[in-house]
């Protein structure tokens, strides 16, 4: 059963083996009838039906053997966005980048924002993408040679209020997709200044965002992007944003409870609380995607020429658990899990993250009520992807192995972790699964980029408690 | 009965009449025995006692005749705060200066920092306080004069870590009460450049706080001022700054969820969520006062000289419900319902805000286990105040008016409301009552600054929903 990795208790390949399936797209795949084995059929049950009613469940066991390409079956099409006008800020990025173009390539109108501070960083760490990117002026240029179509670029800083005003103006945006964030938890922790210039960049670009809408756009759709770990992990049930909560005999349903666990996870979620407040005040239309780990490198608009590659982050900063850890297997270094490798999160493949915004743009959210999804396709331990990765690595040729390193953050190292992650799903979402031949393919792609990694970037070099105000280089 | 004038239904003159009592303070007097009307008895079963075991009931019961004038027997002597170093942000504020006195007093060693921004706001939207104040070096110059104490002065900003840092290794603090933020919810709402300053300034500020101490003084006390309205108006009871929740057949007590009402509430649960984790990570010792609407204007200290006199607003901006009515009965003026008037907050005296404050230095948290208390003492609401004043303007030879304005804010004007607060009370305050005598006296105390009122500055005139990107002024 491909989609059931997911358990608190760490699992011997030979448990993953009994219950390996192929990876191949399938209609609702997470919720699939499970291989009949006592593992399976206890994730199954934890993780998707135990709240469910009989009826739901009857309903999504049909629905998983339909085949449901994408959310509408002319989602593919060259002119599915036809009339939409989307605005993508942090198109530069790893998400963005790979969102621009899946959304050119189906007819909406698309226009990139971005002050490439991203790239700034990796100068000023020393840090490199694996693959190699080119610039954001080169990329827009390849795309218009290779498909003949134009995506508008906005070079600035949505910080800077008489610049996104006048981009506002300028592309008059149907949608808005937010992706402009500093997104790592290492790098919000590295020093003060660091941590003040990440909760700075986030939260006072989203809330200039708000007003150009408010003021430029009032119909535009605001599109944002938040992340799992503003969740933290509690040891009840993660829901879809908000929470029904029975206490004292009386009942109302309130934002989850957040517990975000750096700097960067805490700028998401003051940008949460934010938002829902300008929604409701100014009657916006908003939704808040809180997206798992975004692993791989490939998209099919990405693949279509090399220079359209998307980058691909391996270093201890940006460089996230999976996609480090197929790197390490590749170049013979020790897989380095943090601790007791017990930390679970909701991951899921850059190709499920462009459709999740695609499905999104394609359902705005009525004004004044923010829409809250878990943008995420299956839940894993560190321990289950090293696993994994060990296994997929054998087949191709791989020996990997897996050390235990200090954690270097402050975070539980067992836990229950259980979050919903339905409503996608209900839209259309079909995911794509991470086990078997996805990450044979990933690591056949990654080692033909080998002779570029630094392996010096992998080690853990940010330490939660060490944070101070003493600026911090990378350098060693 | 004193202290029960808190309902959801809005309570005419006549039923207020009935249950009125003297005012003076009494050991635990929101938990007294009520006076047996439908009314009382409804209000204290459910704001009290529901959720308490028959043996703590028996034991506040007990404690409420005993005169407890302060937290414990010794809080007012000239010592009591013997070997404490408390460095106050935003001690030139209306709740910081007063605390500064109070704590000086008490021979806690004292020092301000602050940037004097708040005196700044003033000079750029036209306003000014009611009674005369000093400039801050004028004050401490007094304060030494009156009571040979020295209070040290660091005028800067907390948003400049450089400063920052100095005036810990110069003061070197036992405890850091952070006042220092801006506190209006309409300055938030007035323009983008005030909503991006409040949250810049507020969360910055107290980010640096938070690496101040644990970069200069590990053990240092952190003593945070937030608000009630972070808790937004929930349709459950309010608890102090933590849940119980089960789910799902699992429980987990989380922090509350928050739902700030503008833009500087938001700033406040921002700061909330970012002092958890760090007194997590870090091992800090950490308190979050949860504070209700401070009103009032004498405290011992402040009283002592006429130099010393605190602050005390009723323009739209800065004044708070209660402080602006009674202004507005003191001048003729009608007061000014926002909508509906049955929006309910919790409530305390200036001099209650002291002594809390006291309380929290003299009460460290442990560290890694952050302290929220819900610090107010009453709740109303604002129909209630009006009410209130009516009948002591009455008493005083005032004929007080009410008129109903359209609402300005985005919230609701009707709605349950049940704030729990006994976790100071457990540590020894003893609430001041609003009722009767205290409200004629301040309105006797007004009365004699109505020469210096500016009724222009009365009128609601920031609106939650036409916050725009255009700077605005007041002037009209």
């Amino acid at each position: 059963m491909s989609a059931v990795a997911s358990s608190l208790a760490r699992i011997t390949l030979d448990a993953r083996a009994r219950s390996r399936q192929t990876t191949t797209k399938r209609g609702q795949a997470m919720r699939a009838v499970p291989v009949a084995t006592p593992r399976s059929f206890s994730f199954f049950k934890a993780n998707s039906l135990k709240a469910q009613a009989p009826t739901q469940r009857a309903a999504r066991a049909t629905r998983s053997f339909v085949v449901t390409a994408a959310h509408r079956p002319d989602a593919d099409a060259p002119d599915a966005g036809k009339g939409q006008r989307v605005m993508i800020i942090g198109g530069d990025g790893y998400c963005g980048w790979a969102t621009a173009l899946h959304l050119s390539k189906r007819g909406y109108a698309v226009s990139i924002v971005d002050n490439l501070c991203r790239r700034t960083m990796d100068d000023q760490l020393g840090f490199n993408s694996l693959s190699p990117i080119k610039g954001i002026h080169e990329r827009v240029r390849r795309w218009k040679e290779v498909t003949g179509l134009d995506i508008d670029l906005f070079v600035g800083d949505v910080c800077d209020y008489e610049f996104l005003g006048a981009a506002f103006k300028k592309f008059n945006p149907t949608s808005c997709v937010h992706f402009g964030e500093q997104r790592s938890a290492p790098y919000s922790m590295m020093d003060r200044s660091r941590a003040v210039f990440t909760q700075t960049n986030n939260v006072m670009g989203t809330i200039n965002v708000l007003y150009a809408i408010k003021e430029f756009a009032p119909d535009c759709h605001m599109v944002k992007l938040g992340t799992m770990g503003e969740y933290g992990t509690p040891n009840i049930d993660i829901e879809e944003g908000y929470i029904t909560i029975t206490h004292n005999g009386r009942t109302d349903t309130l934002p989850y409870p957040k517990q975000g666990g750096s700097f960067y996870h805490l700028s998401k979620c003051h940008d949460s609380a934010n938002m829902l407040f300008c929604t409701k005040a100014w009657q916006l239309s908003c939704t808040d995607l809180n997206q798992g780990v975004v692993y791989g490198l490939s998209t099919d608009e990405c693949d279509m020429h090399p220079d359209l590659v998307n980058r691909y982050d391996y270093d201890a900063v940006f460089g996230t658990a999976l996609n480090r850890f197929v790197i390490q297997a590749s170049v013979g270094h020790p897989m380095t899990v943090y601790g007791k490798g017990g930390q679970t999160r909701g991951f899921l493949n850059i190709k499920d993250t462009v459709r999740c915004i695609q499905i999104a743009c394609d359902n705005p959210a009525p004004k004044g009520d923010m829409k809250i999804y878990n943008q995420f396709t299956e839940q894993f331990s560190v321990n289950e992807l090293a696993a994994m990765i060990t296994e997929a690595g054998q087949k191709v040729g791989l020996n990997p192995e897996v050390i235990t390193v200090p954690n270097p953050r402050t975070e539980l190292e067992e836990h229950y972790y259980n979050a919903k992650n339905s409503k996608l799903q209900d839209l259309g979402l079909d995911p794509i699964l991470m086990r078997g031949e996805f990450l044979e393919t990933l690591l056949k792609q990654i080692m033909e980029y080998k002779d570029r990694v630094d392996q010096r970037l992998i080690l853990p070099g940010v330490n939660w408690k060490e944070s101070s105000s003493i600026a911090t280089t990378m350098s060693k």
